[in-house]
């Protein structure tokens, strides 16, 4: 199903980065960098994330000039079992709290939901956010980056920050216009070195479905930009896209491609984790879409709902993905 | 901030429960007891939980006489990592899905936000549902059940089942109220063998600000229900608001004592888990709602918004709880 607002704008963002997204092309637009090591002033990792996670929010608020009873709800998840920097994070806020998963996707699904609830009437501002930790990810889905596990090259690489951006229902220069809610895929997959593969059929279901309930071509948007598929997942989305007749050859990138340069920086096949699309949106896009560059685009963040115990298991990896649109008034 | 609903009614409900809620007093209330082992037809404990959240949901579409294409959306969490039960399962459906995670809270967000979305009119049907399976549980968060770990008293027992429920805008029998949304708490307790003393915070926090609010008092409610404290929870809550002038001695009771009954049953302190309000609310209460023992209840799902990480990083638990009022419309 998609829906379609009339009423919900962005207000502000913050956007919270590290290490590697400073090497990346983006970096000119982040809010902050913190590029001296991978704790963040903590004594652990997982304490880094909830950290970056908190002041993105208290930032967010600061900048927005709102106080904690003005936000009606805080929407936010991450990759940590039972989204456990979101959970502890909001421990710093007196905001109503709606926790939710939806991997790297999470950041999709809270804008849906946000938009809906600020459309409905049911709220006038909601802060969305999300963040992600590359040491926290790789040691609870993989191993401790200490062992020095190889990867291969077909995987990607988790990136490192927060991001939060307040949705209000006040005019403000970019609205979001619409969105479609994704719908569990599974192809067989179970290869967990290649989540752009398990991806891109999310993201295809998910793309085919926005443009058909509103009627519009891919060419509708300036830009079109799925969450993390990296650069085999990149293509194979293209590939799936035009046996359905849908030409993604010209307006079409991965946030995963354009956090981190792949041919320069040693991320494999591009950038991952829930941050990754968010830390795009809430600061290249959206600066670009205020500056002219973009009108119109459609943001489509992917993720792989999988479980390492499933995995473990034999079982194959599930995927989704959520669309946003969002527009540049005039 | 509590929230008021005229037009969000609860249409069906589908309820499947195992060997311990089957001994327990409200067993003839469930749809389907399966207690031939923790199995359910499967080879493992994850996948017996993923099948009952599945059938659940599946004999709920048949009962309602709905389709996929009728339901906007499936919201759903449990409490395995990565929501893991909640995604697999929406593997066997065409229906957009949403998951969301508020540890034992899980179902109260969700009945929260698939009514606002269908008071805003962003939906018209959706489902909420969760699971949850002690051998899942314990190996997850505590030991496999297998090794024999000795258990304090003052733990719960994680309830095994599935629990789904179809809200509607067509007029029924039943209909959602209000809700308000959870704020973390955390009082800096880390015994994680306690968990109602950690989430009694959370229920005294939100239930002060529901009935503030509202501007109504505890006796508007024939009964106010929470999640899963306990019995020693049960009596924090009632202690805390005692001291905030706040009587909860004649119409308050626990989920975790109405699904077992802990003087015959060797779960210590109650039932917990996310299905566990789900299933006393979608079985026993919403039955003794539709024969008149209660018209107004008052249903407060509490969770434990931990992770095992966290804890042995000597952390604290926080804790969040949602209220969701209910009436029978005469």
């Amino acid at each position: 199903m998609t829906t379609k607002f009339n009423n919900v704008y962005i207000d502000e963002c913050y956007t919270i980065a590290s290490i590697y997204e400073k090497d990346g092309p983006i970096s000119d637009y982040f809010d902050l960098i913190y590029d001296k090591d991978f704790y963040y002033g903590c004594d652990t990792f997982e304490k880094a994330e909830e950290k970056m996670l908190s002041n993105s929010i208290s930032k967010l608020i600061n900048r927005a000039k709102v106080i904690d009873s003005d936000v009606d709800y805080v929407i936010s998840g991450d990759l940590e079992n039972q989204i456990a920097s979101s959970n502890y994070a909001m421990r710093d806020f007196n905001i109503p709290f709606l926790g939710i998963y939806s991997a790297c996707a999470t950041f999709g699904q809270g804008l849906l939901l946000g938009a809906n609830l600020i459309e409905g009437k049911r709220a006038n501002k909601i802060i969305v956010a999300t963040s992600s930790h590359n040491m926290v990810a790789e040691k609870q889905f993989r191993n401790p980056t200490e062992y020095g596990a190889p990867k291969k090259k077909s995987t990607t690489w988790t990136a490192t920050g927060a991001a939060s951006m307040l949705l209000t229902n006040r005019k403000k220069r970019i609205k979001i216009t619409s969105a479609t809610a994704g719908i569990v895929q599974d192809k067989g997959i179970k290869d967990v070195n290649n989540m752009g593969a398990v991806m891109a059929i999310a993201a295809a279901d998910t793309i085919k479905r926005h443009l058909s309930d509103l009627k519009i071509k891919a060419d509708y948007y300036d830009l079109i930009l799925t969450g993390d598929l990296g650069i085999y997942g990149k293509n194979i989305l293209i590939d799936y896209l035009k046996d359905s007749g849908i030409d993604l050859s010209k307006n079409y990138d991965d946030c995963g491609l354009i956090l981190y340069d792949i041919k320069k920086q040693p991320v494999y096949a591009g950038a991952s984790g829930p941050v990754c699309s968010a830390l795009v949106l809430c600061s290249y896009i959206l600066k670009e879409m205020e500056r002219g560059k973009y009108q119109k685009v459609l943001i489509v963040p992917t993720g792989a709902v999988f479980n390492s115990t499933k995995v473990f298991q034999k079982d194959s990896i599930p995927s989704i993905a959520h669309a946003i649109g969002l527009e540049v008034i005039n």
